[in-house]
């Protein structure tokens, strides 16, 4: 008999391939969470699972701005709140929205994209949630968009499609887009040339 | 209103700690699988969750050996099949008895402990399989215990333990381990003090 890791119980097989499905965690990564499955507590991989379950069960996107609420929270989001749609942040994930909304730099609304443009990953406009956001734009009330998507190839994708698209369709909306250049509390020497180049590009004048 | 992590709704704060009970995966990584696992197809999470509950549910540990087993097979484990009880080579976990199963070196049986001592993280005898293993000797028949524990602190804690235990209760049946040396391809430039100074303790001599 030839013995190898396909002679385990189909079981920890199917386990290792759902582990892989996560981002980050490779083929040796699952195996070795498999495993620590099943040494782990009862309890505590029957509570994993029941999590997984009711986060796709009773969680659902606000219908405003696609951020994470309760299915039973039938009103506003948390997000929404107070908030005016005059001025919508359109960003690319639930935590780049807390970390703005935390920082209260902004007082505007927003929008969750939940994710960026990447034909490499197959992601296009269609698997994002940008239609949500032009419905919410047809609706009127919003002057401006600012797009707080990721300063990477992905999110630079995503605000060029997004500007593009909007100023096809809606005219009278201003796009605009955070700021590109040195990131207080680093060190010249270290930037990169894309980082060096926009801050030389977008330099602002002293005025004094 | 002030605006954090704590702001998401309890599902997924449920979700981060589960995940966060898994080896190698921190708080960060905890949110980061958390938030993937909202946007992720409803029929991919379904499946880990189910492959979680029925790795509990549907598997065992062999009675002999300790290796997993479906429940179904209550026969023989695969692993302990033609297995000569004679000689029984002791291994920290399921992924080390099957790598050396595969190499064909070993043609004696096998005790998968499970683990190793580790009173840093409250790991002691009894949180592993070494009962199983002592009740094996007790029922006779094995001439030697080849200890294949890591070659790690925990790994020559747990075979100084094994070593003690048999030779006190069972002293017709010898205990050996592993060798320690250079291990074939390294760089004796770049072997560690450990590694060196084992080399030379255990030379042999070269009979020509």
């Amino acid at each position: 008999m030839t013995f190898s890791r396909s002679s385990l119980p189909s079981e920890v097989q199917k386990l290792i391939v759902a582990f892989s499905t996560l981002p980050g965690i490779g083929p040796k990564t699952a195996q070795r969470l498999a495993y620590f499955v099943l040494t782990q507590d009862k309890n505590e991989v029957a509570n994993l699972a029941t999590a997984l379950k009711e986060v796709k069960e009773n969680l659902d996107f606000c219908k405003t701005c696609c951020f994470i609420t309760s299915n039973e929270d039938k009103t506003i989001c948390k997000l929404c709140e107070d908030k005016d749609p005059i001025l919508i942040c359109v960003v690319e994930s639930v935590i780049d929205a807390i970390t703005i909304e935390a920082s209260g730099i902004h007082k505007g609304g927003f929008h969750i994209l939940h994710g960026a443009i990447s034909p490499m990953a197959g992601i296009g406009p269609e698997q994002l949630k940008i239609n949500e956001l032009f419905n919410r734009l047809k609706r009127g009330g919003t002057k401006e968009v600012i797009i707080a998507t990721n300063p990477t190839l992905e999110g630079e994708a995503t605000a060029m499609y997004l500007t593009k698209t909007i100023k096809e369709n809606y005219y009278d909306i201003k796009t605009t887009r955070l700021a590109r250049g040195l990131a207080s509390g680093t060190d010249l020497e270290y930037s990169d040339f894309n980082t060096l180049s926009n801050a030389f590009e977008n330099r602002t004048s002293l005025d004094i």
